[in-house]
Protein backbone atom coordinates (compact mmCIF):
# COMPACT_ATOMS: atom_id res chain seq x y z
CA UNK A 1 0.00 0.00 0.00
CA UNK A 2 1.22 3.49 -1.17
CA UNK A 3 0.66 6.75 0.39
CA UNK A 4 1.25 8.61 -3.49
CA UNK A 5 4.11 10.67 -2.57
CA UNK A 6 3.69 12.76 -5.77
CA UNK A 7 7.72 14.33 -5.48
CA UNK A 8 9.00 10.90 -6.93
CA UNK A 9 7.12 8.08 -7.42
CA UNK A 10 7.86 4.79 -8.27
CA UNK A 11 7.02 0.91 -7.43
CA UNK A 12 10.14 -1.42 -8.00
CA UNK A 13 9.76 -5.00 -8.39
CA UNK A 14 12.86 -6.87 -8.05
CA UNK A 15 13.42 -9.89 -9.94
CA UNK A 16 17.15 -10.32 -9.80
CA UNK A 17 17.52 -10.02 -13.34
CA UNK A 18 21.04 -9.53 -14.60
CA UNK A 19 21.75 -7.02 -17.25
CA UNK A 20 24.70 -7.25 -19.44
CA UNK A 21 27.34 -4.84 -18.42
CA UNK A 22 28.06 -3.39 -21.37
CA UNK A 23 23.86 -2.76 -21.97
CA UNK A 24 22.73 0.90 -22.25
CA UNK A 25 19.36 1.42 -21.25
CA UNK A 26 17.49 4.45 -23.39
CA UNK A 27 13.87 4.09 -21.51
CA UNK A 28 13.20 7.85 -22.18
CA UNK A 29 13.31 7.17 -26.29
CA UNK A 30 10.67 4.33 -25.19
CA UNK A 31 7.31 6.30 -25.71
CA UNK A 32 5.28 5.18 -23.35
CA UNK A 33 8.23 6.33 -20.59
CA UNK A 34 8.37 9.15 -22.13
CA UNK A 35 4.95 10.21 -22.50
CA UNK A 36 4.29 9.39 -18.76
CA UNK A 37 7.35 11.47 -17.65
CA UNK A 38 6.56 13.99 -19.39
CA UNK A 39 3.80 14.74 -17.16
CA UNK A 40 5.53 14.86 -13.77
CA UNK A 41 5.65 18.38 -12.01
CA UNK A 42 9.09 18.53 -13.31
CA UNK A 43 9.20 18.03 -16.53
CA UNK A 44 6.05 20.37 -16.73
CA UNK A 45 7.21 23.17 -14.68
CA UNK A 46 11.19 22.70 -14.48
CA UNK A 47 13.78 23.34 -11.94
CA UNK A 48 10.75 24.92 -9.62
CA UNK A 49 8.95 22.41 -8.93
CA UNK A 50 11.75 19.76 -8.10
CA UNK A 51 11.96 19.57 -4.51
CA UNK A 52 15.20 19.24 -4.49
CA UNK A 53 16.68 21.64 -6.80
CA UNK A 54 17.12 24.41 -4.24
CA UNK A 55 19.55 22.42 -2.13
CA UNK A 56 21.61 21.51 -4.92
CA UNK A 57 22.13 24.98 -6.51
CA UNK A 58 23.05 25.89 -2.92
CA UNK A 59 25.81 23.19 -3.06
CA UNK A 60 26.78 24.84 -6.24
CA UNK A 61 29.44 27.85 -6.71
CA UNK A 62 28.61 30.60 -9.19
CA UNK A 63 28.38 29.47 -12.50
CA UNK A 64 29.25 32.98 -13.89
CA UNK A 65 31.41 32.85 -16.65
CA UNK A 66 31.98 29.33 -16.13
CA UNK A 67 32.18 26.22 -18.38
CA UNK A 68 28.74 23.67 -17.58
CA UNK A 69 28.36 20.24 -18.69
CA UNK A 70 24.77 18.49 -17.70
CA UNK A 71 25.02 14.55 -17.95
CA UNK A 72 21.31 13.69 -18.53
CA UNK A 73 20.28 16.94 -19.42
CA UNK A 74 16.89 15.78 -20.26
CA UNK A 75 14.35 18.47 -21.55
CA UNK A 76 17.52 20.87 -21.03
CA UNK A 77 15.83 23.28 -17.75
CA UNK A 78 19.31 22.92 -15.65
CA UNK A 79 21.06 23.81 -19.10
CA UNK A 80 18.56 26.46 -19.79
CA UNK A 81 18.91 28.01 -15.72
CA UNK A 82 23.02 27.77 -16.54
CA UNK A 83 22.95 29.93 -19.71
CA UNK A 84 20.72 32.61 -17.71
CA UNK A 85 22.74 32.79 -14.58
CA UNK A 86 26.11 33.69 -17.03
CA UNK A 87 27.51 30.55 -17.86
CA UNK A 88 29.99 31.16 -20.68
CA UNK A 89 29.22 27.56 -22.14
CA UNK A 90 26.71 24.75 -21.30
CA UNK A 91 27.01 21.46 -22.78
CA UNK A 92 23.91 19.16 -22.74
CA UNK A 93 23.99 14.94 -23.15
CA UNK A 94 21.34 12.93 -23.20
CA UNK A 95 21.05 9.20 -24.54
CA UNK A 96 17.65 10.05 -25.41
CA UNK A 97 16.90 11.33 -29.20
CA UNK A 98 13.19 12.25 -28.09
CA UNK A 99 14.39 14.68 -24.98
CA UNK A 100 17.26 16.06 -26.94
CA UNK A 101 14.75 17.17 -29.44
CA UNK A 102 12.85 18.41 -26.85
CA UNK A 103 15.25 20.40 -24.91
CA UNK A 104 16.43 22.25 -28.23
CA UNK A 105 12.80 22.98 -29.42
CA UNK A 106 12.98 24.49 -25.69
CA UNK A 107 15.91 26.57 -26.16
CA UNK A 108 17.12 29.26 -27.95
CA UNK A 109 20.18 30.45 -26.69
CA UNK A 110 23.35 29.99 -28.84
CA UNK A 111 25.42 29.25 -25.68
CA UNK A 112 24.01 25.99 -25.16
CA UNK A 113 24.92 22.56 -27.25
CA UNK A 114 22.88 19.31 -26.91
CA UNK A 115 24.59 16.59 -28.35
CA UNK A 116 23.44 12.89 -27.65
CA UNK A 117 25.88 10.74 -25.74
CA UNK A 118 26.15 7.14 -24.45
CA UNK A 119 26.76 8.00 -20.87
CA UNK A 120 27.87 4.39 -20.03
CA UNK A 121 30.62 5.21 -22.68
CA UNK A 122 31.58 8.92 -21.47
CA UNK A 123 33.95 11.22 -23.32
CA UNK A 124 34.91 14.73 -22.55
CA UNK A 125 37.98 16.72 -23.23
CA UNK A 126 40.46 17.03 -20.47
CA UNK A 127 40.53 20.14 -18.21
CA UNK A 128 37.73 21.68 -19.41
CA UNK A 129 34.90 22.54 -17.30
CA UNK A 130 34.32 24.40 -13.88
CA UNK A 131 31.12 22.41 -13.11
CA UNK A 132 29.88 18.98 -13.96
CA UNK A 133 26.36 18.49 -13.47
CA UNK A 134 23.52 15.18 -13.46
CA UNK A 135 20.04 15.23 -11.52
CA UNK A 136 18.95 11.94 -10.93
CA UNK A 137 20.91 10.21 -14.17
CA UNK A 138 24.03 8.37 -12.06
CA UNK A 139 21.82 5.52 -10.93
CA UNK A 140 21.18 4.39 -14.28
CA UNK A 141 24.74 3.80 -14.86
CA UNK A 142 26.66 0.62 -14.84
CA UNK A 143 29.83 2.30 -15.64
CA UNK A 144 29.50 4.75 -12.91
CA UNK A 145 33.79 4.24 -11.78
CA UNK A 146 34.66 5.01 -15.10
CA UNK A 147 31.83 7.90 -15.48
CA UNK A 148 33.27 9.33 -12.43
CA UNK A 149 37.50 9.30 -13.46
CA UNK A 150 36.13 10.81 -16.77
CA UNK A 151 34.84 13.23 -14.85
CA UNK A 152 37.55 14.35 -12.53
CA UNK A 153 39.99 14.54 -15.67
CA UNK A 154 37.37 16.83 -17.73
CA UNK A 155 37.56 19.41 -14.71
CA UNK A 156 39.82 22.14 -14.41
CA UNK A 157 41.62 22.24 -11.07
CA UNK A 158 39.03 23.74 -8.30
CA UNK A 159 36.27 22.51 -10.61
CA UNK A 160 33.28 20.32 -8.77
CA UNK A 161 30.67 17.52 -9.64
CA UNK A 162 27.33 18.52 -8.35
CA UNK A 163 24.74 15.48 -8.35
CA UNK A 164 21.64 13.77 -7.43
CA UNK A 165 21.12 10.26 -7.19
CA UNK A 166 17.81 8.50 -6.02
CA UNK A 167 18.73 7.60 -2.29
CA UNK A 168 20.28 4.12 -1.62
CA UNK A 169 17.43 3.63 0.53
CA UNK A 170 14.81 4.26 -2.10
CA UNK A 171 16.59 2.06 -4.31
CA UNK A 172 17.60 -1.21 -2.03
CA UNK A 173 14.38 -2.99 -1.39
CA UNK A 174 12.79 -5.53 -3.09
CA UNK A 175 9.65 -4.72 -3.19
CA UNK A 176 9.94 -0.91 -2.33
CA UNK A 177 7.22 0.97 -0.80
CA UNK A 178 5.68 2.93 2.05
CA UNK A 179 3.40 0.33 3.84
CA UNK A 180 1.49 1.38 6.89
CA UNK A 181 1.15 0.15 10.77
CA UNK A 182 -1.82 -0.68 12.29
CA UNK A 183 -1.54 2.68 14.34
CA UNK A 184 -1.84 4.55 10.85
CA UNK A 185 2.26 4.96 10.96
CA UNK A 186 4.23 4.74 7.73
CA UNK A 187 7.48 3.22 7.11
CA UNK A 188 9.55 2.11 4.29
CA UNK A 189 10.83 -1.63 5.00
CA UNK A 190 15.00 -1.46 3.84
CA UNK A 191 16.09 -5.14 2.78
CA UNK A 192 18.96 -6.14 0.54
CA UNK A 193 20.78 -2.50 1.33
CA UNK A 194 24.33 -4.26 1.31
CA UNK A 195 23.46 -6.31 -1.61
CA UNK A 196 24.06 -3.97 -4.55
CA UNK A 197 23.09 -4.35 -8.02
CA UNK A 198 20.66 -3.87 -10.56
CA UNK A 199 17.16 -3.36 -9.37
CA UNK A 200 14.36 -3.47 -12.30
CA UNK A 201 11.33 -1.03 -11.12
CA UNK A 202 7.67 -0.70 -13.23
CA UNK A 203 8.24 3.14 -13.43
CA UNK A 204 5.23 4.71 -16.49
CA UNK A 205 7.07 1.25 -18.00
CA UNK A 206 7.99 -2.25 -16.73
CA UNK A 207 11.20 -3.62 -16.46
CA UNK A 208 12.99 -0.18 -16.34
CA UNK A 209 16.38 -0.95 -14.66
CA UNK A 210 18.19 0.91 -12.04
CA UNK A 211 22.17 0.39 -10.11
CA UNK A 212 21.72 0.61 -6.01
CA UNK A 213 24.48 1.71 -4.74
CA UNK A 214 25.28 2.32 -0.96
CA UNK A 215 26.28 5.65 0.21
CA UNK A 216 29.57 4.22 0.77
CA UNK A 217 30.29 3.16 -2.18
CA UNK A 218 29.21 6.45 -4.02
CA UNK A 219 31.92 8.06 -1.92
CA UNK A 220 34.45 5.48 -1.96
CA UNK A 221 33.74 5.84 -6.05
CA UNK A 222 34.02 10.12 -5.71
CA UNK A 223 37.05 9.23 -3.64
CA UNK A 224 39.10 7.26 -6.00
CA UNK A 225 38.31 9.06 -8.98
CA UNK A 226 40.79 11.58 -7.18
CA UNK A 227 38.34 14.05 -5.91
CA UNK A 228 37.35 15.56 -2.53
CA UNK A 229 34.17 15.09 -0.85
CA UNK A 230 32.42 19.02 -0.30
CA UNK A 231 28.76 18.28 0.22
CA UNK A 232 26.56 15.26 0.57
CA UNK A 233 22.86 16.20 1.68
CA UNK A 234 20.21 13.13 2.39
CA UNK A 235 17.89 14.98 0.86
CA UNK A 236 13.80 15.15 2.58
CA UNK A 237 11.40 18.37 2.05
CA UNK A 238 11.78 21.96 4.66
CA UNK A 239 8.94 22.48 6.46
CA UNK A 240 7.98 25.32 3.91
CA UNK A 241 7.96 22.92 1.33
CA UNK A 242 5.49 20.51 3.28
CA UNK A 243 3.83 23.86 3.96
CA UNK A 244 2.71 23.86 0.57
CA UNK A 245 3.03 20.07 -0.44
CA UNK A 246 1.45 18.69 2.79
CA UNK A 247 1.57 14.85 0.80
CA UNK A 248 5.33 15.59 0.88
CA UNK A 249 5.90 15.04 4.49
CA UNK A 250 6.18 11.59 4.44
CA UNK A 251 9.47 11.72 2.56
CA UNK A 252 10.79 12.47 6.12
CA UNK A 253 10.21 9.15 7.20
CA UNK A 254 12.99 7.98 4.14
CA UNK A 255 15.00 10.35 2.15
CA UNK A 256 14.35 10.43 -1.56
CA UNK A 257 17.73 11.85 -2.95
CA UNK A 258 20.97 11.95 -2.38
CA UNK A 259 22.82 15.26 -3.13
CA UNK A 260 26.84 15.16 -3.33
CA UNK A 261 29.52 17.30 -4.83
CA UNK A 262 32.87 16.35 -5.37
CA UNK A 263 35.74 19.06 -5.83
CA UNK A 264 38.59 18.56 -7.68
CA UNK A 265 41.86 19.44 -5.45
CA UNK A 266 43.61 22.47 -6.55
CA UNK B 1 9.33 -10.02 15.51
CA UNK B 2 13.63 -10.41 15.68
CA UNK B 3 16.00 -13.01 14.33
CA UNK B 4 18.07 -12.39 17.49
CA UNK B 5 21.31 -11.07 15.18
CA UNK B 6 23.55 -11.35 18.37
CA UNK B 7 26.04 -9.47 15.87
CA UNK B 8 24.49 -5.97 17.53
CA UNK B 9 21.02 -6.04 19.01
CA UNK B 10 19.09 -3.65 20.19
CA UNK B 11 15.26 -2.90 20.74
CA UNK B 12 14.53 0.21 20.64
CA UNK B 13 11.20 1.87 21.90
CA UNK B 14 10.98 5.69 21.40
CA UNK B 15 9.19 7.94 23.83
CA UNK B 16 10.38 10.97 21.77
CA UNK B 17 11.74 12.04 24.96
CA UNK B 18 13.41 15.06 25.50
CA UNK B 19 16.62 15.22 26.83
CA UNK B 20 18.57 18.14 28.66
CA UNK B 21 21.10 19.28 26.24
CA UNK B 22 24.07 18.81 28.68
CA UNK B 23 23.02 15.51 30.29
CA UNK B 24 25.67 13.14 30.39
CA UNK B 25 24.64 9.75 30.16
CA UNK B 26 26.88 7.09 31.86
CA UNK B 27 24.32 4.01 31.35
CA UNK B 28 27.89 1.80 31.72
CA UNK B 29 28.41 2.56 35.15
CA UNK B 30 24.55 0.93 35.90
CA UNK B 31 25.13 -1.92 37.73
CA UNK B 32 22.11 -3.65 35.59
CA UNK B 33 23.50 -2.02 32.03
CA UNK B 34 27.35 -3.13 33.07
CA UNK B 35 26.30 -6.93 34.05
CA UNK B 36 24.63 -7.33 30.80
CA UNK B 37 27.29 -5.93 28.54
CA UNK B 38 29.83 -7.32 29.63
CA UNK B 39 28.27 -10.92 28.39
CA UNK B 40 28.43 -9.31 24.48
CA UNK B 41 30.99 -11.26 22.59
CA UNK B 42 33.11 -8.14 21.85
CA UNK B 43 33.09 -7.84 25.78
CA UNK B 44 34.88 -11.05 26.16
CA UNK B 45 36.90 -11.71 23.18
CA UNK B 46 37.41 -8.23 22.31
CA UNK B 47 38.01 -7.03 18.59
CA UNK B 48 38.34 -10.24 17.45
CA UNK B 49 34.87 -10.59 18.47
CA UNK B 50 33.52 -7.75 17.06
CA UNK B 51 32.67 -8.04 13.11
CA UNK B 52 33.55 -4.37 12.08
CA UNK B 53 36.87 -4.78 13.53
CA UNK B 54 39.05 -5.57 10.42
CA UNK B 55 37.09 -2.64 8.59
CA UNK B 56 37.97 0.03 10.60
CA UNK B 57 41.62 -1.90 11.30
CA UNK B 58 42.18 -1.74 7.72
CA UNK B 59 41.04 2.29 7.58
CA UNK B 60 43.79 3.28 9.91
CA UNK B 61 47.31 4.33 9.12
CA UNK B 62 50.19 2.33 11.32
CA UNK B 63 49.94 3.18 14.62
CA UNK B 64 53.79 2.06 14.55
CA UNK B 65 55.26 5.22 17.19
CA UNK B 66 52.62 7.46 16.95
CA UNK B 67 50.02 8.84 19.25
CA UNK B 68 46.47 7.84 19.96
CA UNK B 69 44.06 8.76 22.21
CA UNK B 70 40.54 6.59 22.45
CA UNK B 71 37.69 8.28 23.04
CA UNK B 72 35.09 6.04 24.97
CA UNK B 73 37.80 3.22 25.46
CA UNK B 74 35.76 1.24 27.93
CA UNK B 75 37.30 -2.60 28.57
CA UNK B 76 40.67 -0.68 26.57
CA UNK B 77 40.58 -3.29 24.15
CA UNK B 78 41.58 -0.76 21.20
CA UNK B 79 44.01 0.96 23.85
CA UNK B 80 46.24 -2.63 24.14
CA UNK B 81 46.16 -3.31 21.03
CA UNK B 82 47.19 0.03 19.83
CA UNK B 83 50.10 -0.26 22.20
CA UNK B 84 51.18 -3.71 21.20
CA UNK B 85 51.08 -2.44 17.51
CA UNK B 86 53.63 -0.40 18.45
CA UNK B 87 52.35 3.15 19.37
CA UNK B 88 54.51 5.97 21.61
CA UNK B 89 51.97 6.52 23.63
CA UNK B 90 47.85 5.69 24.19
CA UNK B 91 45.31 7.70 26.20
CA UNK B 92 42.07 6.15 27.21
CA UNK B 93 39.17 7.94 28.06
CA UNK B 94 35.69 7.08 29.69
CA UNK B 95 33.10 8.53 31.31
CA UNK B 96 32.45 4.89 33.17
CA UNK B 97 34.14 4.34 36.45
CA UNK B 98 33.51 0.60 36.36
CA UNK B 99 34.70 0.30 32.75
CA UNK B 100 37.92 2.27 33.56
CA UNK B 101 38.27 0.02 36.83
CA UNK B 102 38.14 -3.04 34.15
CA UNK B 103 40.30 -1.75 31.69
CA UNK B 104 42.89 -1.23 34.49
CA UNK B 105 43.18 -4.20 35.86
CA UNK B 106 43.53 -5.92 31.88
CA UNK B 107 46.27 -3.63 31.22
CA UNK B 108 50.05 -4.29 32.11
CA UNK B 109 51.34 -1.34 29.65
CA UNK B 110 53.12 1.38 31.03
CA UNK B 111 52.42 3.14 27.09
CA UNK B 112 48.73 3.32 27.73
CA UNK B 113 47.40 5.51 30.12
CA UNK B 114 43.42 5.70 31.26
CA UNK B 115 41.56 8.59 32.48
CA UNK B 116 37.83 9.23 33.64
CA UNK B 117 36.44 11.93 30.97
CA UNK B 118 32.80 13.41 30.39
CA UNK B 119 33.66 12.98 26.26
CA UNK B 120 30.07 16.01 26.60
CA UNK B 121 32.76 18.31 27.12
CA UNK B 122 36.20 17.17 25.92
CA UNK B 123 39.02 18.65 26.39
CA UNK B 124 42.27 17.39 24.51
CA UNK B 125 46.07 19.32 24.15
CA UNK B 126 46.48 21.15 20.66
CA UNK B 127 48.44 19.51 18.21
CA UNK B 128 49.12 16.26 19.95
CA UNK B 129 47.69 13.02 18.39
CA UNK B 130 48.38 11.10 15.26
CA UNK B 131 45.14 9.18 15.68
CA UNK B 132 41.74 10.02 17.63
CA UNK B 133 40.03 6.19 17.77
CA UNK B 134 35.62 5.87 18.76
CA UNK B 135 34.06 2.91 18.89
CA UNK B 136 30.56 2.62 18.99
CA UNK B 137 30.34 5.82 21.12
CA UNK B 138 29.38 9.02 19.74
CA UNK B 139 26.17 8.52 19.05
CA UNK B 140 25.41 8.61 22.60
CA UNK B 141 26.97 11.80 22.42
CA UNK B 142 24.30 15.29 21.91
CA UNK B 143 27.37 18.08 21.76
CA UNK B 144 29.16 16.09 18.80
CA UNK B 145 30.35 18.89 16.41
CA UNK B 146 32.02 20.36 19.60
CA UNK B 147 33.54 17.57 20.32
CA UNK B 148 34.58 17.06 16.58
CA UNK B 149 36.19 20.26 16.62
CA UNK B 150 37.95 19.46 19.55
CA UNK B 151 39.48 16.01 17.95
CA UNK B 152 40.20 18.59 14.99
CA UNK B 153 42.55 20.60 17.28
CA UNK B 154 44.03 17.84 19.25
CA UNK B 155 45.35 16.32 15.65
CA UNK B 156 48.49 16.81 14.24
CA UNK B 157 48.58 17.93 10.52
CA UNK B 158 48.03 14.83 8.24
CA UNK B 159 46.61 12.91 11.67
CA UNK B 160 43.09 11.21 11.23
CA UNK B 161 40.24 10.34 13.12
CA UNK B 162 38.64 6.87 12.61
CA UNK B 163 35.09 5.86 13.95
CA UNK B 164 32.18 3.78 14.40
CA UNK B 165 28.86 4.69 14.86
CA UNK B 166 25.62 2.70 14.94
CA UNK B 167 24.17 3.02 11.34
CA UNK B 168 21.73 5.72 11.05
CA UNK B 169 19.06 3.02 9.21
CA UNK B 170 19.83 1.45 12.55
CA UNK B 171 18.77 4.10 14.75
CA UNK B 172 16.11 6.14 13.36
CA UNK B 173 12.76 3.73 13.64
CA UNK B 174 10.80 4.53 16.29
CA UNK B 175 9.93 0.87 16.72
CA UNK B 176 13.37 -0.50 15.32
CA UNK B 177 13.64 -4.50 14.62
CA UNK B 178 13.51 -7.07 11.82
CA UNK B 179 9.96 -7.75 10.64
CA UNK B 180 9.41 -10.93 8.68
CA UNK B 181 7.20 -11.07 5.72
CA UNK B 182 3.93 -13.42 4.85
CA UNK B 183 7.03 -15.54 2.35
CA UNK B 184 9.86 -15.47 5.20
CA UNK B 185 11.87 -12.45 4.12
CA UNK B 186 13.12 -10.05 6.63
CA UNK B 187 12.98 -6.59 6.79
CA UNK B 188 13.65 -2.99 8.54
CA UNK B 189 11.00 -1.02 8.46
CA UNK B 190 12.90 2.72 8.47
CA UNK B 191 10.82 5.88 9.70
CA UNK B 192 11.49 9.30 10.56
CA UNK B 193 15.21 9.00 9.25
CA UNK B 194 15.50 12.39 8.24
CA UNK B 195 14.40 13.48 11.83
CA UNK B 196 17.51 13.36 13.65
CA UNK B 197 17.22 13.90 17.76
CA UNK B 198 17.60 11.20 20.63
CA UNK B 199 15.87 7.76 20.52
CA UNK B 200 15.09 5.96 24.07
CA UNK B 201 15.99 2.22 23.48
CA UNK B 202 15.92 -0.40 25.94
CA UNK B 203 19.32 -2.41 25.58
CA UNK B 204 20.45 -4.15 28.82
CA UNK B 205 18.19 -1.94 30.95
CA UNK B 206 15.38 0.46 29.69
CA UNK B 207 15.89 4.67 28.61
CA UNK B 208 19.11 3.58 27.26
CA UNK B 209 19.18 7.43 25.00
CA UNK B 210 21.72 7.75 21.52
CA UNK B 211 21.64 10.79 19.61
CA UNK B 212 20.55 9.66 15.75
CA UNK B 213 22.19 11.34 13.09
CA UNK B 214 22.14 10.93 9.32
CA UNK B 215 25.27 10.14 7.59
CA UNK B 216 24.34 13.55 5.86
CA UNK B 217 24.98 14.93 9.15
CA UNK B 218 28.03 12.73 10.42
CA UNK B 219 30.19 13.69 6.76
CA UNK B 220 29.13 17.48 7.17
CA UNK B 221 30.13 17.52 11.10
CA UNK B 222 33.40 16.08 10.29
CA UNK B 223 33.94 18.72 6.98
CA UNK B 224 32.73 21.92 9.02
CA UNK B 225 35.81 20.82 11.49
CA UNK B 226 38.09 21.43 8.95
CA UNK B 227 38.60 17.71 8.60
CA UNK B 228 38.70 15.75 4.78
CA UNK B 229 36.68 12.93 4.10
CA UNK B 230 39.14 9.69 3.59
CA UNK B 231 36.81 6.58 4.26
CA UNK B 232 33.22 6.17 4.61
CA UNK B 233 32.02 2.54 5.25
CA UNK B 234 27.92 1.21 5.64
CA UNK B 235 29.56 -2.25 7.52
CA UNK B 236 28.01 -5.18 6.46
CA UNK B 237 29.65 -9.03 7.01
CA UNK B 238 31.70 -10.89 4.97
CA UNK B 239 30.80 -13.77 3.20
CA UNK B 240 33.65 -15.54 5.28
CA UNK B 241 31.98 -14.12 7.94
CA UNK B 242 28.41 -15.19 7.45
CA UNK B 243 30.03 -19.02 6.99
CA UNK B 244 31.36 -18.64 10.16
CA UNK B 245 28.63 -17.05 11.80
CA UNK B 246 25.35 -17.76 9.44
CA UNK B 247 23.06 -15.32 12.09
CA UNK B 248 24.90 -12.69 10.93
CA UNK B 249 22.97 -12.73 7.40
CA UNK B 250 20.29 -10.69 7.93
CA UNK B 251 22.79 -7.86 8.76
CA UNK B 252 23.07 -7.51 5.60
CA UNK B 253 19.68 -6.32 4.93
CA UNK B 254 20.29 -2.95 6.59
CA UNK B 255 23.44 -2.20 7.61
CA UNK B 256 24.46 -2.12 11.38
CA UNK B 257 27.50 0.36 11.61
CA UNK B 258 28.78 3.12 9.68
CA UNK B 259 32.71 3.99 9.89
CA UNK B 260 34.28 6.99 8.90
CA UNK B 261 38.20 8.35 8.64
CA UNK B 262 38.49 12.19 8.30
CA UNK B 263 42.13 13.47 8.22
CA UNK B 264 43.33 16.79 9.27
CA UNK B 265 45.08 18.48 6.36
CA UNK B 266 48.67 19.24 6.34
Amino acid sequence: MKNDPKLHDATHSIENKVIANNATQNIYDDQSFFDGYRTLPRSVEGLAAAGEWESLRAMLAAVEGRSVVDLGCGYGWFCRWAAEAGASQVLGLDVSEKMLQQATADTDDATIMYRRSDLETLELPTGKFDLVYSSLTFHYLHNLPSVLRTVERALVPGGIVAFSVEHPIFTAPSSAGFVRNGDGHWSWPVDQYLVEGPRTTNWFVDGVVKQHRTIGTYVTLLLQAGLVLAHLDEWGPTDEQIEQHPNWAIERERPPFLLMVGRKPG
